[in-house]
């Protein structure tokens, strides 16, 4: 169902010559109103990708029409050329739809260090955008991929209206937004101050909490589009409350797809004095290249675990942490607890739950194995 | 020539049983004086290993008699009895030499959250104390191995003194402190304090920056011990700058020595505003998977290290950094620099330079790329 599963929505995804297998590599998103209310999250990181400088001033506008996004390369690095490469295609996409390229959100993953061929981009953009459809959301998702085997899509329905959604992201999967690009859409009415407030809170705890390689993007975006088609001004709390499962089961699809990956880790923390302390012990954990490496070899080596958590600020006394994994709690107290042969990491699944003893709150980071798939994927990709 | 080429010093190494294939496990480096100044420096992790603990107290004593050192065990996180452990280690190499516990260094390294077999262990350390000779220093460094292929040994010469050196560690090398062990000895005449200020300075600027995978060990010890049996009272600069040597030269065996690596890799940060700066700069390239993982396909994607510099707090502006890989400017002013294909990955050794142009300090980061040999090596191998 993807973006297009709220009324007010067109996509599309066509193939324009950017992968070189041929594949579908630019969509876009098109916002027909009446409302186009909007706020968007991005990166963190201190080099930011030309779309991501673009699309942040747009964003501030609070108003998006349609969004654009590209495979096949990340416009990131590129300078003022590449700002200017981002700037062309916004404005291309503008005069397709005679709107203002003002309201044009743009997006590009791909590697990082190298311009766009603007001239296949630009005629893929106009060839989606005279494309875009009721029923292209399905086909938006699949262009996005990189590395990506499955296409990512989600919606949910509310009180009178529905919340859409799309991402890609498979390696580069990072704190402060995992790497990954990301549209929401819906048709309730809606406000941009309340689109960014709720997008923010909705991402803090889902997106923000994947952490696959520790490895923070130049191009992270998350949009949250709003046409306002349904007329239905919605509960703040159960928009809310939507949107963040909307947003977690985008979260998930990811770590689910995660390159190498043969194991979806949650490392929950418990007992937590407070829930930054909490997501930095949980985060710790699901950085841990070694632990990681053992849950591939389906070891469960806890030190490895106990040891990262060591490493953090978060309160806690070291011989008052208790650690389970999969519900077998192999450390007691900091030393040692039940027998780790216990222990069963057969399946996919694998949650490792760190009782820090301190207090009552807690948080949930998602991460995966380390694995030998991993090294090869990123040793012969450029990306 | 290890721990005894300086005057004053006997060691051995002896296979007592820990490791399963009958290595050498056991070493003892006895001090015989006159003097017997030491100090010492140990992991930050929060969860210490129970010899740390230990040996924490020792050091604070500024005496050291002798260190006992064992492979197959780490004997960390295992609670009040693992300390017991570790104590009665201490009585009994004590009792071998006649002297006290109190002045016993105990060194553990293997795997977390296992108790040593006591009965194995003791034997063994009587028989290392029994065995130890001018000659052992070569088989005490033989014996700390774990994951290790070869042993490491550094030795210089002085103004009338030699500084020995002898340390393990291949995998969970990382910051503050480089997961490893560690002693140095030297027949030069030094206080406590000496001792004490000099590792110090010395271990900052080797161990400290050498980061293979990011995973602090629970165990890291790296002690200096001063027989004094010279009687030289060295120059305080020169011999810093010597013991700095022998630390370096070590720190460079580690990293070439890593699980899996097939390459050195040295991350040189220039152009900082001051030296923490730079520090970071460099540690966040050096933990970079990805960036990691494409230099093990050979593969120049200076993006994923430039997205490293991104994610620190380190003073630069994005479009005035510039980046190098083995002397290749890849990336000038944040943007395309000279063509990547220029860059040869052929060898073992590779040095990323990056200019953050806000200043004049530097530091330098040594790691390795992440392998399948590392995953396989860890996912296979509890440790």
């Amino acid at each position: 169902m993807s973006v297009t599963a709220p009324n007010g929505f067109r996509a599309s995804g066509v193939s324009a010559g950017l992968k070189p297998d041929g594949a579908r590599d630019v969509a876009v998103v098109v916002n027909d109103g009446p409302s186009r209310a909007a706020a968007a999250v991005f990166t963190r990181n201190r080099f930011k990708a030309a779309p991501v400088l673009w699309s942040q001033q747009v964003a501030s506008g609070g108003r998006v029409r349609a969004a654009v996004l590209n495979a096949g390369g990340a416009n990131a690095c590129t300078g003022p050329a590449g700002f200017r490469d981002a700037h062309a295609t916004a404005e291309h996409v503008a005069d397709a739809l005679e709107d203002s390229a003002g309201e044009i959100l743009v997006c590009s993953t791909g590697i990082i260090g190298e311009r766009l061929p603007m001239d296949t981009l630009l005629d893929g953009a106009g060839t989606a955008v005279g494309s875009a459809g009721r029923d292209g959301g399905t086909a938006a998702a699949d262009a996005i991929r990189t590395t990506d085997t499955v296409a990512k899509i989600a919606f949910k329905r509310g009180a009178g209206y529905t919340i859409g959604g799309m991402a890609k992201g498979a390696g580069m999967l990072a704190p402060e937004l995992a790497t990954m690009l990301c549209v929401v859409t819906t048709d309730a009415d809606l406000t941009a101050a309340q689109c960014d407030a709720l997008l923010r809170a909705a991402t803090r705890r889902t997106f923000d909490r994947v952490d696959t390689d520790g490895c923070i993007s130049t191009n992270d975006t998350v949009v949250l589009m709003a046409s306002g088609a349904s007329g239905a001004a919605p509960d703040e709390a159960e928009f809310g409350a939507l949107l963040t499962e909307v947003c977690d089961d985008l979260a998930r699809q990811l770590v689910a797809d995660a390159e190498g990956a043969t194991k979806s880790i949650s490392v929950e923390v418990v007992g937590a004095a407070c829930e930054d302390d909490a997501v930095e012990a949980a985060r710790a954990v699901a950085r841990s290249d070694l632990f990681k490496c053992a849950l591939f070899g389906e070891d469960p080596n806890w030190g490895r675990a106990l040891s990262a958590v060591g490493t953090t600020r978060a309160a806690f006394e070291p011989d008052a942490v208790n650690l389970a994994i999969n519900g077998v709690w192999v450390c007691r107290g900091g030393a040692i607890g039940d027998d780790r042969s216990k222990v069963d990491l057969g399946g996919r699944d694998v949650t490792v739950t760190v009782d820090l003893s301190a207090g009552s709150e807690a948080a949930t980071v998602r991460t995966t194995d380390l694995t030998t798939g991993y090294v090869h994927e990123n040793a012969a990709y450029s990306s």
